[in-house]
Parts: C-alpha cells; sequence; structure tokens
C-alpha cells in the first residue's frame, strides 16, 4: 500500500495489475508510442459483409482471454453489447474483457455472463446495477473506471489493447464507411468510436441501416473496418437520445445556476472568445441560460462550446454566441439534426476531446466547465462514482478531464441530497482531484478554492454568498446532522483511474 | 540481379537499402502492425504557435539525416516545400530525405540543396526537371517513385519513417484544427496530408489563413499537430488550383473519347451503382462528357466518381449521375466551392483512397477507370514515368493504385505523340503491369487485353475497332517506322516502386 496525492491508501498491485499511484494531475509525461493496430489487406471483389455478428467474431479470431469494446453513443438504449454478450456465452468463450466507453443499466444481462465466467475483467465505467452488484461484493469481476479522456488514453497508449471493436453505426455502407448521422437509430457524433477503429486489432460495424456505396459523409472510413454486420437494431432509439432536454423548474436548482452564472460572471471570463461545457442535467443546462442572457446583454461572442452536446448548446450556436460546437456525443435529438446539417458543429473523437496524452485536448481550451458531484470534501475533491451509500453507481465521463483543462471548474450541486449533505471531510470515492476544482455551488453558499482569492474577492464585492469551505459545511450540516459513516472492507472491487493512468482511489466491498 | 514478374532486371540492394523485385499485383501480404508516432502531452496553457518555420523544425528536433514530408495539394503553385528546403540549406543540415507527396518544377530550388548536400535522398515521384536531371546523372541523388497509394502504405507500415511532417493548411487555429476550405489558398481536400499527421513522428501545420479557434470543419484535428506557423503565403493560388479544366478539342482526343466511351458501354458495367475515374486531362474529360451522355440517355444512377475531382465530376454529382464523390485532391476552383458545401462530395485519405495495404481502399471498388501513357508495350504494360526520351519526367501518381483496383482499366492515348508511335516492344519503364490494364485506346484502334475475349467481342459486335495489339502497333508504326532505341547506362538514377513495395522498374542513366 502507498498513500497517492490525495491520501488514498493504494495497492502495489491488484488482480495481478501494478498500481501506478496518483500524484498530481501534471507530472505524468508519456513515453513510447502510440498503440497501432496490424496491417491487413482487402483486395478489389473481397466481401466484407457478413450475415452475421457470430460469423464476424469468428473471423476476427474470437477465443479465450480477449479485450472487446463496444460504444456507448445508444446509452441506455443500445441493444449492441447485450447481442455481443449473449453470442459470447452462446460461444462458451471464457475470460473475456469488456472495454466498452461506458456500461449502462440496459446492460443487465451482463451480470448474467460474469456469473459463468464468460466476463471476467471490465475495463471502463459502470452506470447503475453492475456497479451496485460490485460495491456490495455480489460480483467476482475487477472493474477499472476511466474518464473518457482517460479511456482514450489507455486504448491509444496501448494500456488497454482492444482485440475485437464492435461500432454501433447507424449509416453504413457495405465497405465499413459509416456516420451517425442517418438511419433509424442515429446518435449523431461516433466520437467514442473513432480511437479504437484507430486502435483495436480488428473492427467490426454493426448497422440497421445499411446504404448503398459509399455512405456520405464518413466519420469513420472503409480502410479502418475490417467487417460489416447487418442486423434488426442496434437499440431502442427512444432511449438512444432524448427528445428534448429540459432546464430544471426546481427552486433550489435555479438558484444554483444563478450563483454559478454569477461566478463565471465574476470570473472575468464572459468575453468574446468565452468557451464552456456543461452537461445535460437541469441544473446545467439553467447555467447555460442564465450564461446565454448573460452574453447576449454583454455582447458576447463566444468560441466554442464541447463536449455532450444538448439542443441548448445548438440554439447559442445557431444565434452566434458561439463560433463552433466541438461534439464527442449527442445528448439530444435537436444536436443530432444540427450535427447533421452545420459545417460548425463539428464531430471530435474522444482522442481529441480528453486524451492528456495527444498534441493537445479540446478540454485544453474550456474556459468554463460546469460539473455535477455526488459528493464533495473540504479539500475541493468530488465524488461522481459512488454515492454516499458507498455504491459504485456512475462512470466518470469527462469529470475529471474537463476539471483538469478548464480555467475554471465549477461544481452545482444541492447543498442536501436525500437528507445527506453534500459537502464532507472526506469523499466516499475521489473522482477528480481538488487541485483541478475551482469552486463549488450550492444554494446554501459558494466555496472558492484558495487558489482564486481574487474571484472570492470579486464575488463578496458582488454580494455573492461566498464562504469557507468548513463554514458551507457546518451549515449544511446544522441542518443535516453528521451522516454515519458507510463501513467497507478491505477487499477491493474496483479501481478509479486518473486520466493519466494513475489510481487515484479505489471501490471497497460494502460491509454487509 | 533478379528478373522480376514483368521482366525487368532489378539488383539486390540499390544504396543500401534491399529491393524485392515485383513479382505480381496480388500476392504480397504485409506482417506486422501500422507504424505510429510518438505519444506526447500538452496541457492547458501549453502554446502551439511559434513565430517562424525554424523555430519549428528546431524544436521538432532538426537534425542531419532527419525525413521531411510535405504535399502536393498546391501543386505547381506550393512554396512550402521551397521555404522548408531554403530553411534546410540556411541551418545547415545534411543528409535530408524528402519524402513529400509529389515535387513539381516549381521545386527546382531542390536541386541546388541537392549538390550542396543538403538533400541526398528523395522518396517521392518527381515531375519535370529534377527527374530531367537525375536522368541525365546530372544529380547524385537516389529518387524512389511511388504511386498515391504506394507512398500511402510506406508511411502507413513505416518503411518510409517520416521525422517531421510539414502540412499545409489553407485554414488553420492556433491549436492546429485545420481544413483546406477556406482561406488565399484554400485547395479542397486534404487527402494527401492525413496519413502523415496520423503517421510522421512531429507535425507542423503552417498557414497562410490563421482563424479563431476552433476552425471548422475540422479535416485533421489539433491532437494530431504539435506546432503551427503562420505564414505570409503557401504558394501562389493562381496556380494552385486550376479555374477551370475543360475538355479536349482535338478531333484527335476527340475520337479516342467516343472509342473509349463505347467500351465502356460494351462493358456492360454502365448501370446502376456505375463508379468511375478519370484524371484532369482533355481526352479523359471527353470520356466523361461521353459517359454523361450515356448515363443520361439510359438513366444510369451510378455509385461514385473519386480521385483528383474536376468541375466535371462535380457536375455529375450535382445532376445525380454520382451518388458521392470520394475525393483525395481537388482538381480545381469548382471542385473545391463543391467541397465545402456538398455532403456528398467526401474527402478522403491516401490511405483511404488507394494503399492496398488496409481494410479496403476506394480504388478497389471502382468499375472503370481513363488513365494516360507516355508509352504501353505489348504486353500491355504502361509507362507514365519517363517519356521515349527515357527522361524521367513524372510521378506515378494513382495509375497503378486504380489499374489494379478498377474492373476496367482504360488507357487512352494518341497512337502517335511527337512523331513517335504509343505501342511498343517494351516501354521504356513500367509503371503500371499489363495485367492490371484491360483495354488501349487510340484514335487508331483499340486493343484488349486477351483476359477479357467477351468484351472484345462486344465491341466486335458494335462495329468498333478492335485490333490485336500487335496488329495496331504495325499500324502505327507504318506511320512512324520504328524509332531508334534510347541508349542507357547501367547506373540506377531512381526505383520504380510498385504500390505494395517491390520494385517494378528501374529507370537508368541515358547516355550522353
Amino acid at each position: 500500500m502507498a498513500r497517492n496525492g490525495v491520501g488514498r491508501e493504494i495497492p502495489a498491485t491488484w488482480k495481478g495489475k501494478p498500481l501506478a499511484p496518483y500524484r498530481d494531475p501534471w507530472s505524468v509525461r508519456p513515453d513510447g508510442d502510440r498503440a497501432t493496430r496490424a496491417l491487413t489487406r482487402v483486395d478489389p471483389g473481397d466481401a466484407k459483409l457478413v450475415p452475421t455478428l457470430q460469423e464476424a467474431l469468428e473471423r476476427a479470431g474470437l477465443r479465450d482471454g480477449m479485450t472487446i469494446a463496444t460504444h456507448h453513443h445508444l446509452r441506455n438504449g443500445d441493444d449492441v453489447l447485450n447481442q455481443v454478450v449473449r453470442l459470447l456465452q452462446k460461444l462458451r468463450v471464457r475470460d473475456i474483457t469488456i472495454a466498452s466507453s461506458s456500461i449502462h443499466p440496459v446492460h443487465a444481462e451482463i451480470i448474467d455472463a460474469i456469473r459463468d465466467g464468460t466476463i471476467t475483467r471490465i475495463e471502463c465505467g459502470v452506470n447503475g446495477i453492475v456497479g451496485e452488484l460490485a460495491s456490495k461484493g455480489e460480483l467476482d469481476c475487477p472493474i477499472v473506471v476511466r474518464s473518457h479522456g482517460g479511456r482514450a488514453r489507455a486504448v491509444v497508449t496501448g494500456e488497454v489493447p482492444i482485440d475485437v471493436a464492435i461500432i454501433a453505426a447507424p449509416c453504413c455502407d457495405e465497405y465499413g464507411n459509416m456516420n451517425g448521422l442517418y438511419g433509424p437509430s442515429a446518435f449523431g457524433s461516433l466520437g467514442y468510436a473513432f480511437t479504437d477503429a484507430l486502435h483495436a486489432r480488428k473492427v467490426i460495424a454493426v448497422t440497421d441501416h445499411l446504404v448503398p456505396f459509399p455512405a456520405a459523409p464518413v466519420s469513420i472510413p472503409q480502410s479502418l473496418v475490417d467487417w460489416v454486420v447487418p442486423v434488426e437494431r442496434l437499440g431502442d432509439p427512444a432511449k438512444i437520445v432524448s427528445t428534448t432536454t429540459r432546464v430544471t423548474t426546481d427552486p433550489v436548482g435555479l438558484q444554483i445556476a444563478r450563483y454559478a452564472a454569477q461566478v463565471i460572471e465574476a470570473s472575468g471570463r464572459l468575453r468574446d472568445g468565452f468557451s464552456m461545457q456543461t452537461g445535460s442535467g437541469g441544473i446545467s443546462l439553467a447555467v447555460a441560460e442564465n450564461v446565454r442572457n448573460a452574453m447576449r446583454r454583454q455582447k458576447v461572442k463566444g468560441s466554442f462550446g464541447s463536449g455532450g452536446i444538448t439542443g441548448y448548446f445548438v440554439d447559442m450556436l445557431e444565434e452566434g454566441l458561439f463560433q463552433a460546437l466541438l461534439d464527442v456525443q449527442c445528448f439530444d435529438l435537436r444536436a443530432v439534426e444540427s450535427i447533421r446539417k452545420n459545417q460548425n458543429h463539428v464531430e471530435i473523437s474522444a482522442d481529441t476531446y480528453a486524451n492528456p496524452f495527444n498534441a493537445g485536448a479540446v478540454v485544453n481550451r474550456l474556459d468554463c466547465v460546469i460539473l455535477g458531484a455526488t459528493e464533495v470534501d473540504v479539500d475541493f475533491n468530488v465524488n461522481v462514482n459512488t454515492e454516499s451509500s458507498g455504491l459504485l453507481l456512475h462512470n466518470t465521463g469527462g469529470h475529471s478531464d474537463t476539471a483538469a483543462g478548464a480555467e475554471l471548474a465549477i461544481i452545482v450541486a444541492p447543498a442536501i441530497r436525500g437528507r445527506l449533505p453534500i459537502v464532507r471531510d472526506e469523499v466516499t470515492t475521489i473522482t477528480t482531484p481538488g487541485e483541478t476544482v475551482d469552486v463549488i455551488v450550492t444554494e446554501r453558499g459558494i466555496a472558492v478554492n484558495d487558489r482564486h482569492p481574487e474571484l472570492a474577492a470579486e464575488l463578496r464585492r458582488r454580494k455573492a454568498p461566498v464562504k469557507d469551505i468548513r463554514e458551507l459545511q457546518r451549515d449544511i450540516l446544522r441542518v443535516t446532522g453528521t451522516p454515519r459513516p458507510v463501513e467497507f472492507e478491505d477487499e477491493i472491487v474496483a479501481l478509479v483511474e486518473y486520466r493519466d493512468g494513475t489510481i487515484i482511489d479505489t471501490v471497497r466491498r460494502l460491509k454487509a
């Protein structure tokens, strides 16, 4: 065990993998080359269309111990990973690692495949039931949770060598040219799939919308795709993208959003060239709404919005408040429509979005990011992976990537959630180190990281409710009381990897 | 010396490089992995904009013996390679290999840098004076001529490891996002540069049109670009793209074009899904004109046009005769305008276009390609690199790639050029093996490769002037007489590499 840079005990190895403890956000420098994939040759007349996923997997040399990846653009409507898992079980392969970009509640079928030994490792974050069971010690399957940029890094460095990437392609031709813009499962940006298309040993496209050659436009080209499999459906279109994402109407959320917008204005960053990322949550969108109004009032011409893109950001693009959107994932149908037609709505890969080990990621250019939290602590460390119950329920997403990249990382969260205080002495799990978190905004006050005394002063000048983080904590605890600590066993069920590949925390089994 | 698959004597090694003699178009299979580039890390606040190309080259670790690449999208208007060469001389580095995608007459400055030892190897085809001097034995600098697909393969396999790629970026931001669509030097597709951006050790963008971050759309992303250098100009816009490309008005050319169109019709391939590539020469465009009329008459809905794209193909796209254009290089302004606005006008990389060692190149999908020749021989081998004078004057372009890929490779050429017969017992230099050439069309008759007896029969049925290739040769020689053979020394001045990396021919020094 070694104590890492945020004070957590990290074992030297886990499940056969040597671990590097997290130090700080910046000091790890990569060496060596980007990973690559095997050369191949496809001649005129060679067909790439194969009738079933089984045949494609067999051609890819499916065998025990392989690492397989899918991508979560279909979100909780995805059926591709489920189809893959059922097939792996049917074919009786063993000891498979799943290195998808994310796992969602819809993938509960995976549990059975873990229990029967088909799947024995998960190299990605998990949303919902799989993490819950792992936390309870009911799954014998190590989990490594990564941010979107961290996953891209792990694939690009070869730390996670993907044997077969299975790419859900909403619009695809028989030679593998694909885009996410058209078809019944159109989800927009193919962001997470690009990195795998370049680095996986074999690449299989699955599509429910096979179009005559050549598909256009081309996001991932034929020259990277080994086989194409037509399937009946990629998933449930109703769950793939929201028809709309909405600003919160909850008064607490609206208050938080007003404070957050005030922080952005006070920071002096709301000037021409301003760039911003928010999630799709109701509070985040309410912040965007306030920022939009401020940009209009002050006639600010922004630079870009990034990350998962909502119709809200599309409106800002169309209104001229942003010059461009850099989109790794479309969050709603309006975003899909926009990326289909607007040249300034740019599809980017997860690598370009957030990988710390390339020639410069988009997150590096952010003025401001609005992020959520399940907990924060008095050192500004943030938890988004576990709930205060200790259950591993959420993937990291771009949280730690954007916090590291943005000049101003603002956490918005209600002070009290399910009767529990948001500010802790120590968060249950550290997802994002406090060193990269600038401001915590609750409806009961704003805590500014000591690194920004000028921002705190300016907020005070503007009569914003700035509080020391411990003062904010005390105010909240006065309402909630001090919660009973959750108890854990020593057993580690998951690693939380920081974006640079070091281990920032572990998730331990809950005491029964 | 070994005799290769087309009967040419190939030495075992040349200038320290072991040579694999060409066997046939299909039997070489690649092994190993695609080449890659070093991992790097760029943090928020790190600047990538550097004031001069000299500083960028120094940051890239410029030293003796390096391999440097530029790209020929600026064609004979390019000033970037000249700026690089002058800088290399000024900085007194030695023994540099130039691995650009092509060298043009405008790059004559390179000659001085070869003579003073700055440049000692050229890993690319040469158009004009550099090859001429090499042929005459006046330059001590080995040259390896490659097709567009062959160059992509050499970069992708790592056979030619590029230390620094210098990409001319018509529209670029300070973080390296770029496209070729906007700016004073807009040339459209960045086709040849993609492969280097993925595989060169270091990537420098030079631009004469620096736009606010982020440039949109993004063809090559920031995550692959190490430095950005603003320069006054990339080249002479008037020479970068033609304002227009025109159908020939020469009666001989028009006759050849009519015959070629007749061949395509007789082949039965002019049906829905038809795909075609032609060059930008007047005869090629006249063939396209005839094919277009036939498509209209027969209400054929084609699939795609590919390669270097002219306004002519844009018209066919807009008329609905093609579903898409797959564009590695825009040949005129109309093509640039089209790729800027039309989603079905798709930018492709040289790798995707023609590399034989990937998961399937665009050339594999061609029904028909119209190609030129300086000479053909009675075995249907084609020369485009040297003239009958023996001088190395032309790069291969996509010639051998498309001939191998297309179902029907049609050579169009006047029977007599400069009083010399087009059909030879043996061509001076074999660029493209006869095994991949299907039909030779001259105004004095059509020769069909023996592999297509049914096509020859159909053409005869249609009263087309089909002749045995030797009969066609005799008819032409009756006019021209038998030309005096050009005499060569034993000394090899250039290799002609086939697209798979084997050596299909050598270019020898002319006898004085």
